[in-house]
């Protein structure tokens, strides 16, 4: 199950760079100032695969054994996270656009966002249901992940309904819930405040 | 074989997104009530694609040696697998064309499916019949796959008639086939009625 | 070495369908009938990344060690490999164009396949002179390799000749080189002869 | 770690071969002659990205360890790394372009060129200083790797400036400090001084 979803979620990663491809007319110079909100969702989706891989990995490496339900789970998360190509060239597209498309842009982005962090719930909380994880391990990124969810769910809920207001907005919000879930914030003080130990 | 085999998969299965790239003209709403078929065919794809490897990978596990032949016949398999985001645009295109061009996308889209069931039962007889697997295993979740096979031949068979008459029908009903394919039944019932097996 | 080849032909394979997409004018039927030889270069293509895949196990496998230097030459040969699309693309779309751009079309076709064969014959024989491979191991799917690479040499020189005269001859031509390469004469006598033998 | 990055690369260098797709109108002769710096940038890139393979694999096989800050360092080179398609594909869409395209093209290229060297150096730095490496582990790969770096990271610098003046001319001193970098001097003379060595 790991490579098969390695492989998806490596794929998926690399794919966002294609939809850079649509840009503005105009200089060069004035396609890259006015393109930055793409630059920006591209950085944003790079950032939520990446830290959907790291929480998957957590997870699976917890993993005793898999049932079929759990690769069917799985198979929706994959759907999901390979599903965000498309709402991130709609963003970058909608850009040379109306206010309009950029809205509905904004819109579906969020909440394929939203969708990639409850697909992921899912697999977490059935695999702990069906007694999959092993018991003893206690893993703290897994524990960091799943405190960071709660608020991660609420901000993106209210970065939608924003984005209906401001689309570009949403954008450089989506992008801070990225940093915030991507940063490892215990790891990184514990890194810096303690760099000797092995 | 396992590893390039996942990762034709993989990639095959992230592909489908590009091909959603296709879109009508019209304001985004208007567009996303118009494609909806082409997002139906996405996900009928991408559960095909995703049953594939589930099965794919039940056949490898039971395998105790590959040979020259099963080497060719699953290259054979992942030509097919491989070929399918190209009808799954086709399927998409065709929305915006006439009923002429939705016919002839549904028919190939039909016999791609068809082919991916069909390459797989020929490597999974090939395997038996060349004593290439453990005659000791007996994994459920294969044989489930192989009870499916001729009631989802058949329905590919009916289906890929039907879409000469009405392809987006025709869509739906592959819809169907997939989420059939793909629901383990056995062991969601068993799931949900027994949560606490360890 | 062999999970990052492994990934890069896998892609390649898969990427080759995206070259499909383009498609000359005409209804459906007509565009199917007339774009028949960009299918077969479809197919060419795929088996001749097939066989590369095939070849490159069976010297991978042979290997005790790896130096910098065999792993720049299989740098070498991936980068050859996923050339590949491109040259396929170039067929597919010299379709609507010119003869002369068919003519380009085949020969760049021809010379790219021509290369990946040469390339890995490099690999072949610098693992071999340089002693990475393991002396006692004999591998018969590798001689069968490397007793084909004369004659498929040859085959392809004189191809690529033609192919400026008759492009769409040459793609035939090619389909045929590629399932002489392809097919396992000897482990298919061998597997319908004695299907038993474990 | 190793697999998601070893996808992620081999992904990265295949897509390049899409960015080729892009021509210039013209016969088919003209194309070829025309396009060669694009052909040569793909040739970079996919050197670049190659020269970054076998580092990372250097740099992996020495950890002891990960942790969550190298995790995400490694998400940022990968980052880098999977958006060279972009500037490869701006390279070879501006030769249709005015040299002001060209610059800024040119300018972009060689800062992300940069970016990698650099992103990695903030991996192999970081690791070292957080004690990840076994300490007893010597690879001369690594040092050799880490010895032209001051040389590299000055010429990427000298090359963007002159980028500004000329941007074909700087693509040809790009593919000259790929060179460089992928091929491995030492092990080139030792292994053409030495071939019997076991």
């Amino acid at each position: 199950m790991e490579a098969f979803s390695d492989g998806v979620l490596a794929i998926a990663i690399t794919l966002l760079v294609l939809d850079l491809a649509v840009r503005p007319p105009g200089t060069p110079l004035e396609q890259f100032l006015h393109a930055w909100p793409s630059y920006l969702a591209y950085v944003v989706s790079f950032l939520t695969i990446g830290a959907a891989w790291i929480g998957h990995h957590a997870l699976t490496d917890r993993l005793d054994r898999v049932d079929p339900v759990l690769l069917r789970l799985n198979l929706l998360f994959l759907l999901v996270v390979s599903f965000l190509p498309f709402p991130t060239g709609l963003m970058a597209e909608s850009l040379h656009q109306h206010t309009d498309a950029q809205r509905v842009a904004a819109v579906v982005y969020g909440v394929t966002l939203l969708a990639i962090r409850l697909s992921f719930t899912v697999m977490d909380v059935y695999s702990r249901r069906a007694h999959l994880v092993s018991a003893s391990v206690d893993d703290p990124d897994m524990d960091e992940v799943r405190k960071k969810f709660r608020f991660v769910i609420g901000a993106y809920l209210v970065t939608i309904l924003l984005s209906l207001a401001a689309p570009i907005a949403a954008v450089v919000l989506y992008f801070a819930i990225a940093v915030v879930m991507i940063v490892p914030l215990r790891a990184v003080i514990h890194a810096f405040s303690s760099p000797s130990t092995t």
